[in-house]
């Protein structure tokens, strides 16, 4: 297979970097992959995890060759990279980034990178993960049939969006279009307040003896087990959104304890069902998809 | 090996009843397993699986020479089949059910079998279960791992305790005992509350395009595929413990809020660490637990 990029630069190849990079070398995206970090014993691991052709803890030296650029960082350190970033790219260089948030993200990287506009940044974000992180649960097919979403900026050269969406066709992703705005609302609903959700369940729990915990709760707050500083950071970075999405949960709870508290259990039988209905709908279009 | 029962006989054959039926016959823990239920396709499934030796529809009939008489159908039908059973239950035996509450199904089946000393009523609930109900998917190694909790009565003969209890280790189930009034508190919190959570998790992202939903959203809301007569009738069981839960539910969500509403970030942080600690904690006893 053609090379779609010479040299692909991967900054943090934790979960996120380190599949992206054991997928791109297992299907031959890239001539070569380099990772960097600030940790030698992260950058071992995800030599060992196959996610990397090589490593470096040197911002300048990984990254001026390339050709494109992955920021795989906590959200929130984005800026920080992008002041340094804007000094070693090379002309015509793709900076991509896969935060969990868009809007604030965008701000924080655009601020640094207002007069290069010979580098084409493309902020997508990859809808997919797990609550162990770390180079060594990387895995290639980490992103086979997820939805990876691209919020384009203005300005965005045609031939830079293929070459990424052809990248990110090849890792087994489907690739949607959106505004940061609809992403960030998006992901307000449907990832970051089920992490709180989760969160807020065990945390209600408090004094329970886990030996009772059944399948059903270990499962609801399975993402709970998730990075707590990783978390943090997308809630920094996306916290209108998740308010709103916060209300509207509370909301949708406090009609339940309403009709408990009624003993409207005819209409709390509804309820339970249109949730059962709904899912049942996500789990169905997902299989047909799969089946495709 | 010894067989417990003579003749177990299982009202409502389903996931939890079909499941009981088939590890129980597997281990031959009695001579026969009789399936009652009012649908005959229910029952052929249930014959089909392994479930039960024979099947009837016939209440009486299929209950009147069993020792140990199981109620496994949902539990609002409880009073009503007691105060058939109170006519059919021969001398000695014994009437045990494996709903997911007490205090109100002690109160229904009691009603009904005040004048029937003869009989020990034992109510139990194996913590165990699945989304996918039906005989059809009952498996004899459910219960393998399972907490199994007691609420004995009042009188309950020793020999009855053991003989039931030794059952449900056979099954492979870790048997507790405490108040039918602790154990309504502990599966408001750990079982009835995620559900309800899971439920309003789907019904808050109403209008949102399942294709982006990730594995995070689908484990959070697993159980809200569930049965919703099933859950509906769980409820109606259990209002007061479910309401006091959903309000320490709420709490907690609303500390969450208040701390990214304040941009406190630290305190945040610190809230998602105690739910990751909490949780692995949970994780870990479990795997220690597998591991003895």
């Amino acid at each position: 297979m053609e090379h779609i990029f010479e040299e692909i630069a991967i900054i943090g190849p934790g979960l996120i970097g380190g599949s992206m990079g054991a997928a791109i070398r297992g299907r031959k995206l890239a001539k070569n992959v380099v990772g960097i970090g600030r940790r030698d014993i992260s950058l071992k691991k995800a030599l060992k995890a196959g996610a990397i052709d090589r490593a470096t803890t040197h911002l300048q030296e990984g990254t001026k060759n390339a050709d494109l650029v992955v920021l795989a960082t906590p959200v929130s350190t984005f800026g920080r990279i992008a002041e340094d970033l804007k000094k070693f790219l090379r002309s015509g260089a793709i900076l991509t980034e896969v935060g969990s948030t868009k809007e604030s993200v965008i701000q924080a990287v655009q601020e640094h990178f207002s007069e290069r506009r010979d580098v084409s940044f493309i902020p997508t974000h990859p809808m997919a993960g797990s609550e162990k992180g770390g180079p060594e649960n990387s895995r290639a097919d980490l992103f086979e049939d997820a939805a990876c979403i691209f919020t384009l900026l203005e300005g965005t050269p045609k031939d830079h969006k293929d070459k990424l969406e052809k990248m990110w066709e090849k890792l087994g992703a489907n690739v949607h279009f959106m505004s940061p705005r609809q992403h960030d609302i998006l992901v307000g609903r449907i990832s970051h307040l089920p992490h709180l959700a989760a969160a807020a369940l065990i945390n209600t729990i408090e004094g329970v003896d886990g030996k009772f915990a059944g399948g059903g709760l270990l499962d609801t707050t399975r993402i709970a087990s998730g990075d707590p500083e990783l978390w943090k950071s997308i809630c920094k970075s996306n916290p209108e959104k998740i308010i709103s999405a916060l209300d509207a949960f509370s909301a949708s709870l406090l009609k339940a304890r309403e009709m408990i508290a009624d003993e409207d259990f005819e209409a709390l039988g509804d309820w339970l069902a249109a949730a059962k209905e709904k899912r049942d709908g996500i789990i169905r279009s997902r299989e047909n998809r799969e089946a495709t």
